[in-house]
């Protein structure tokens, strides 16, 4: 290590030692022939002083520093004069005197400041996002994913869940939007598609006896981008066999306490509410209601359950899943599904926290014969659910079990967790409503020689 | 949970017990009027056993009961008699006398024995997958992943990494292999890439103060696959700030041992030998020299230093980078790259472990005069090197730390942590050598309606 400590750890049992430092010059006064710096790392700041006499040519080059370079300084640990305590920081009762700088590497001015809580516009805060991160806001927003996934792994190992890897590079999944492509240059005129959300695989492994999978999974619909959208987002994607409804409930509701608990030091109520689809339409006009004047809480999570079956496409004159074809119909509703459809209920559950959808999940449907009257009554043909899901309704001739599941969104529960607005401010790397990268400027054009190996060419604009 | 324990829990202690098991029919023996059936899921098989007397009608359901049929059954947990305790199985002390049995789903014939080891031809066996991971060896090869990354994850913690997520929808990186393409909707006839690692992201976040950063990152290359290839992997991708290669060997030597000790109960010898490139291609006439004969043990670690940091293309008549073109040259090579290419020793390791090239890593460019003069040697030009990789290269003049990292392939790690030959025994999904996954049938055709969404058209075959 080119450094002794960190930036964030010197504290007064460090006092008369000669320790070494790194990190970008922040603040800076000059008091007469002293000068001050705050040296920032990811783990803190560090008052570092130069003085003519102790620092000798170290304080003729600091003379030149300025912001945003980054330093190396040798020093010795002093306790700050009395009234020159700062009690916010971990580091405010010490200071160090500089024995020795070497400069690592200058900077240009930043496009902004990386102390002061500015308004700067998002897509300038994204296209310099290296500075943007240097921000303390900023940093906190994504570390706090890593903290959510520590929680989050922890808590599901605990449960025997364990994590799988689901391919990106995959076939078309059954959510509906449209599918990002990837033409295979070794068979042409074929795409894969990016998986909308690991659903087939992760049924698949419920039928392969694998009994709890979860994973942190990549996923990723090419839909028409609102604020809160993202063309690929995070979920954590869970599946159990030999469950209810009660399992899932039980678990997240749990997992929802760890998190809290730990991230927020807020101790969450369970059970959580439960609230019927029809109830929540009748008394919120909505699926999603915000419970918190309610029951008078910062985070207020509810189950929506009860949820309709089918929903009847008007334009298509036709019924279609509310969730998704796999879902389970209710125990009382399987001998009448063909002749009331509209008063099916389905086995789905949605999450939902402060008056967003945080995740939804189902128990799945397990039985081929049961499997087969959905998709006539949803108007797939045999030949069609052939195409799309072939592989799964044959996995399900072979001792399916039981099973059911939930997903929701890291991003969305990320932005309650940090207090933010957007999904923007939880990715290290978000794309704007056009689907541009502003760090990188993706997506950019390529070589034809490219597209001629993958076997396409670019239609003329119309 | 519609069962009370799993196949895999009960023993001694549990005699007397009334308790539900699911799971699926194995194993089957019939003593007379007596049906022995191994029942089995994830965590184990336990012996049940339907008597005429005490099973009542779940003995006459039992006569129907076939291989991989999905069962419930209620009982209770009985001592074995003294001849037949199964010592090799934590059940192997009960059986358990059935009192009711539901058959919660049939199964048709398995393509294959699930319980015998026998030599199935690898499509079959990917094309029933969910019956392949119902094979012991198969399962715990996919568990071992999940093992992995709980060590690799608890050890990185404790030494101050943040895991951060980079996009899969970006740009170009500098690799040099070919990318996987995948049209934008929003800007027609441009195109994201894949990312065949996250290089430029860590370096970014390095540039952003991150200090230490790993991910366990899905990586794309476009390439003719090998055995030893698929189209999508998984690397452990790290990066350090402030740091020497020493650190880098320190940690990732100390993370070996971790790994090694709790996956193979072996103690990893630290500090691996070094070989520099020169010493590895006279000696064993490579750079990944299998030493397990030398060093007498099963798992060879070194690394190889000192490589050259240019190679010489005779076809294009240009050097071009041995690494990749943020890797810097050694100090005393610095001043005379120009002249003597042919000399310069870069600051690049690799990891071999039994003859197998684990993975590699260097000491980044953080200098952005230096990082201009290696693309004029190695004949990238300005324009282009803006147009590949301008925001890296403006964000190292905003003050970028020393910075190095390492990556390494989990799939061949976890191939010789399991004893395979292959590493697609240790992906869940894998693909075969023309990039086609036997389960989904990936790639597939596409509508052209979504081809002209896209703005693109398939070729004519010529």
């Amino acid at each position: 290590m080119l450094r002794t400590h960190t930036c964030g750890e010197l504290n007064k049992n460090d006092i008369g030692k000669e320790i070494t430092l790194c990190g970008w010059v922040g603040k800076r006064r000059d008091h007469g022939k002293l000068i001050f710096i705050d040296i920032r790392d990811r783990y803190g700041i560090t008052q570092i002083v130069f003085i003519p006499k102790e620092s000798g040519q170290a304080h003729v080059l600091a003379q030149d520093l300025r912001n945003e370079f980054v330093i190396k300084i040798k020093g010795r640990v002093n306790e700050r004069p009395q009234g020159n305590v700062n009690a916010r920081i971990p580091t405010g009762e010490i200071e160090v005197i500089v024995l020795d700088l070497e400069v690592l590497n200058s900077s240009l001015t930043p496009q902004f400041e990386i102390e002061e809580a500015l308004d700067i516009a998002e897509e300038t805060r994204l296209k310099y996002r290296y500075l943007d991160l240097r921000r303390k806001k900023a940093a906190d927003n994504i570390i706090a994913r890593h903290t959510l996934y520590r929680i989050i792994r922890a808590f599901l190992d605990k449960f025997d869940f364990v994590e799988f890897e689901t391919p990106i590079l995959t076939k078309s999944t059954p959510e509906g939007a449209r599918d990002y492509l990837v033409p295979s240059r070794l068979n042409p005129g074929e795409f894969y598609a990016l998986p909308q959300s690991p659903q087939l695989f992760k049924q698949i492994f419920m039928v392969s006896g694998m009994d709890r999978y979860y994973q942190i999974a990549k996923c990723f619909r090419d839909e028409d981008l609102r604020a809160d959208r993202q063309p690929e987002f995070t979920q954590l994607d869970m599946e159990m066999s030999f469950i209810t409804e009660e399992d899932i409930y039980g678990i997240m509701e749990q997992l929802m306490q760890a998190v809290f608990r730990e991230m927020k030091e807020v101790e969450i109520a369970i059970p959580f509410p439960r609230i019927t689809y029809a109830e929540a339409q009748s008394r919120y006009s909505t699926d999603k209601p915000d419970l918190r004047k309610e029951f008078n809480t910062d985070f207020a999570f509810a189950w929506i359950v009860d949820f309709p079956m089918f929903k009847f496409n008007g334009e298509e004159e036709r019924w279609e899943s509310e969730h998704h074809p796999f879902t389970a119909p209710a125990e009382e509703n399987i001998n009448t599904l063909e002749e009331n459809p509209e008063k099916a209920k389905s086995r789905s559950y949605d999450l939902v926290l402060n008056g967003m959808e945080l995740g939804s999940g189902s128990i799945r449907i397990h039985n081929q014969e049961l499997q087969s009257r959905i998709f006539k009554i949803i108007g797939i043909d045999p030949e069609q659910a052939e195409k799309r899901f072939g592989f799964l309704l044959e996995a399900f001739r072979f001792g399916a079990p039981p099973h059911g599941g939930f997903a929701f969104g890291i991003d969305r529960l990320l932005t309650i967790i940090t207090g933010e607005s957007s999904i923007r401010e939880v990715i290290a790397f978000p794309k704007t409503s056009s689907g541009l990268c502003p760090l990188t400027g993706a997506p950019s054009d390529v070589d034809e020689k490219q597209l001629k190996e993958l076997g396409i060419q670019l239609r003329k604009r119309q």
